[in-house]
């Protein structure tokens, strides 16, 4: 089971369709076939199968896939198996709110620092046994702590400046959160998080409604 | 130009696209091609070219699409030419957060009201000349205000009570970013955000470069 030249949209919907299919299998669901798996996700049946072809045939044809091993392929290929270490840039609102967000831990993202550039807020106790590091000591903290990911939640501003840090650090990939268009080297894998997607989105489909 | 019948897919790269369209505008870029659009976004040029169609035909074949009146016309479909009135319910981090987020208010999103069970959060002064208000007194306050979206930011415990509150009080619609799976009636749209979703898709990337 190879994954490589998979298209983009292919992994981020690979990502939705493991949610979906855990979901399922916190139901008590035993098997699962793409059309329902296309039809929970607005999505047409065939684009699910094709996605999943691009890791060859899980499911038997008239009996759909077996939902326990079909989460552990989907969960192989998007690395779910492994343990990530994660540390956030910046410690305003949403870095708090990411520091504690349970829905993390559990796909396996374990928050292992908090660094932020304010004298002030530098110090703070966290939950998790952490506290606030100065970004400053950023290098150290990635090597030591076998840190993957770096997430950025710092103003737009600041943002690529806390990029080119996590880059020389050696990080693995970022998630970024400032409303801005960061620059990275091909090596360092990068997703942008763009929250008012989904407000135009629901705009959209409230506006279609009451017409 | 009509917009029923949109699969849900398209609309989510719809409002995507529009993102893009805003970015080249920024720019200064005078026409775009569907297969520019597609390059920026990982997208094959005929989906941009299919997706667009379902809106009639913006673009001229071999010239593209004038940047701004493609921009205008997703605006259009996508219902920001007006503006939204939103309240938050829960104000931890995440509520916080959104309350001061830039982006919203850029989309035509305005928080008109902050919501919680908290006494001790009760009456704290807030940005936007808004004070932190209880959540009791929601009906009221989204009859007065005409709110019409609602962000769930509580507890996935508390999700299901505030979503169903929301739905007495008249909402049109509803981002949730607790992570529970929520019943709304046809009526109300509903947007769910797993921000988890891009962590694995990240964690994807590294995984399939790494081998």
């Amino acid at each position: 089971m190879d994954g490589s030249n998979v298209p983009k949209p292919t992994v981020k919907r690979l990502a939705i369709y493991y949610r979906c299919v855990e979901k399922l299998m916190e139901k008590g669901k035993e098997s699962v076939s793409s059309q329902d798996i296309a039809l929970k996700l607005g999505l047409k049946a065939s684009q699910v199968r094709k996605d999943l072809s691009y890791f060859g045939e899980f499911g038997k044809r008239g009996v759909g896939y077996d939902t326990e091993s079909l989460f552990d392929n989907i969960g192989e290929i998007l690395g779910m198996k492994r343990r990530w270490n994660v540390c956030i840039v910046g410690i305003g609102n949403l870095g708090l709110a990411l520091a504690n967000y349970p829905a993390l831990t559990r796909s396996g993202f374990y928050v292992k620092a908090l660094l932020d550039n304010d004298t002030n807020k530098i110090g703070i106790p966290m939950p998790g046994d952490l506290y606030i590091e100065d970004v400053k000591d950023m290098k150290e903290i990635i090597k030591k702590r076998n840190i993957d990911v770096g997430v950025i939640t710092v103003t737009a501003d600041n943002a690529q400046t806390s990029v080119d840090k996590l880059v020389e650090s050696g990080i693995k990939g970022i998630i970024n959160f400032a409303p801005v268009k960061l620059a990275v080297p091909k090596s360092v894998k990068l997703e942008e998080i763009d929250i008012s997607v989904a407000f135009r989105s629901l705009a959209f489909q409230i506006n279609l409604s009451s017409r």
